[in-house]
């Protein structure tokens, strides 16, 4: 499965005015540009449920492991692509610390295992 | 595949000293013996990457939604059990949110879709 990008469009910022479009929906117009020519797949969905910290994505490539951001600007949506194309290569599943760009360091809400994800030792 | 509730076993709450058994790991055999007896299955894993609000908990049935809990407590691993039976029972992946005990509306970090899942109008 290539990796995929899960952009909701229904976000805003607090405290945002509710304009349309939606923060949301421009954060998956820009990474729909950005993806352009890569692997990276960019699906739109409404609600992560993560309002509070929002324009949120989730992202993630088959057997890896799920990565939701929060608080991310349209600006974002470079590193986003590229955090995607890194955890497509990784072959653990898990996104490289160092190398991902620093907005996928500062702006992770939570990361989730693959299906049926044991650890080998607890 | 049968719910599955997978439990931070390095969780610690803010501030609290660094003690063990961490938090998270008794709210793990809190979970697992709540889930004695149901089709809930309760995996313990290592950092869910949402150490600020800590005691974390993701939850999931195959092909639902995953939903990721924050700022738990060992008396929530009932309500746990019960809203990934809820999920199981759910046709359409969605935890229903009437129905959940009220600790999985409050304490909500994230939904993430299941795999290749897409909005079908967007």
């Amino acid at each position: 499965m290539a990796p995929q990008i899960y952009v909701c469009v229904t976000c805003r910022s607090a405290g945002e005015p509710d304009t349309e479009p939606r923060p949301g929906m421009l954060l998956a117009e820009a990474t729909e540009q950005a993806a352009a020519g890569t692997d990276v797949i960019v699906r739109r969905l409404r609600c992560l449920a993560k309002c509070t910290r929002g324009r949120s994505v989730a992202m993630r490539c088959n057997g890896s492991w799920t990565y939701i951001f929060g608080g991310l600007d349209t600006a974002d949506a470079g590193a986003l692509v590229e955090g995607a194309t890194l955890l497509a290569g990784a072959s653990d599943g898990i996104l490289p610390w160092r190398e991902r760009p620093d907005v996928l360091k500062r702006n992770l809400i939570a990361r989730v295992p693959p299906i049926d994800f044991m650890e080998s030792d607890l």
